[in-house]
């Protein structure tokens, strides 16, 4: 059986991108494994710790190689596809499949649709449900989509043979794969990833900005930790992120100001059974959260 | 040389007093550790456990035999403090230390205050930084305090003898001790575990109330793990803490309003460069924040 990839091309090989592009090295999902990056020391390293088979600066070294079988997988910050994109629309062969590994899926399938003049059928947007505050090549890690969701978010052009071809892609680096509407699933990441972000930034921001930031960070205990992870995560692709699928995110925060608000005034005006009622509320979700979790990961052991 | 420790009394053998007891009696830091726990099946489990030496369901059980060299922990949550510090007020020898492991120190020092009628000298206040979502003598982990800080806010009243068999124990089992102004724990406090804490169930409770909240969970990735773990605290512990540490909280939740308003008036004004400069102070915060961990874990290895 031959491979369902002949030339796997991955735009960035950062976390995202440098982990598939290793991971389909050592899973054997293509015949040629080939990154793009800009920097030359990144290009350097890529090659030495065996993240791709080969390195160039530019997709355009490439590109007039590609056709049927090939596949570019774009890893990279939301806002700088653009630029790419608008290349990508005059140079590459609609036989060459496309997909990306954004946050969002809205504002790409709209940027791609601005570029091609309509929607190619070759476009298959994506969105690994892993990562971690780590970044660059450095951080690469064959294993990271292993027991991780990738949700695919194909538009009403997407082709049959390209949606199969990136799917193929993920369950053979370790994922499962689920489908979803694009919006759907814009509105569903605001809440479980956009959010969490911005609280965890803003918390960090606040905390900074106290005269005591000195003491108040040697007194930062595991929960703290834990919970402020998230927030040395690269800051331009948060801002991406956050701008790029911006009513989505205001529409999490205006319901979490809710929520907040709602325990705030149970603990100004000393309810005890209303403050009690809301975290055990949360405590008790957070649990079920945690079971179901526990239970995946036996499912896939 | 003796131990300085002659009976160690832990009231409540939960993660905190149940860790301490074990710790205390693995090192050998007191000639008998003896355990409170109201529950039958917790009195056999600590004592199956190797816990504690002794189980009592109630201090009165030994309250009459205790007297210099001893020592009383209250590890327990603080609003049910009072009932027992009128009990220990009426009939605990001034010879005996004791302390307790609360989270807010003004509460705790006013309710002592109240139940001898002024501040007795035995009293030593005091918090170790340590603990999880974890609870019960069934999470007892007699290593919870190594390379762990405890906080001890000595009050006007408080004898060196005290303070110096207190620092001791919790020296004896690992943790480093630090000195405090009782208002400026629970203000530093309030900034890096009440505030964290609030804003974790408020996010839970947030996303639990959406109509999508089966995909929210399945679709949550490891920072949303990670976010939220400490919303599963003990709800009843955490109530006593928010409301007997009220103003703080409240000041710091306000301070925390204010830099999440900042930042959504950002996106909300498409501000890109303003919501890189928060996420970027944010995130170089938080790095140093764990450069400066990963060289205390080194400093105590």
């Amino acid at each position: 059986m031959s491979n369902p990839i002949n030339r796997l091309v991955v735009v960035g090989v950062g976390l995202i991108g440098g982990s598939l592009a290793k991971a389909a090295r050592l899973n054997g999902l293509a015949n040629e494994v080939i990154g793009v990056a800009h920097r030359e020391s990144t290009r350097v390293q890529a090659l030495s710790d065996g993240v791709v088979d080969r390195a160039v600066a530019a997709i355009d070294d490439v590109i007039s190689e590609l056709g049927e079988g090939d596949l570019v997988m774009l890893a990279l910050p939301p806002m700088t596809l653009p630029e790419h994109l608008a290349n990508l629309a005059a140079k590459l062969s609609a036989d060459v499949t496309l997909t990306d590994a954004s946050s969002i899926k809205g504002y790409v399938v709209d940027e791609v649709s601005k570029a091609w003049g309509e929607l190619p059928s070759n476009f298959v947007p994506g969105h690994p449900i892993a990562g971690s505050e780590q970044r660059g090549v450095q951080a690469v890690n064959p294993a990271l989509y292993e027991n991780h969701r990738v949700i695919l978010t194909p538009t009403t052009a997407t082709a049959e043979n390209h949606l199969k071809r990136v799917e193929a892609l993920w369950i053979g680096v370790g994922a499962s794969v689920d489908q979803m509407d694009i919006s759907h699933h814009d509105h569903v990441l605001a809440a479980t990833s956009h959010l969490p972000h911005v609280l965890a930034y803003a918390l960090v921001d606040t905390l900074f900005s106290l005269e005591q930031k000195r003491e108040i960070f040697r007194y930062a205990a595991g929960g703290f930790r834990d919970f402020t992870r998230i927030a040395e995560s690269d800051p331009a692709m948060w801002r991406d992120i956050v701008l790029t699928n911006r009513e989505e995110v205001l529409e999490q925060l205006n319901c979490f100001d809710e929520h907040l608000q709602q325990l705030k005034s149970a603990i100004q005006t000393d309810d005890a059974e209303a403050v009690l009622q809301i975290l055990q509320r949360a405590q008790e979700a957070r649990q079920m959260f945690s079971e179901q979790m526990a239970k995946r990961d036996q499912q896939t052991d």
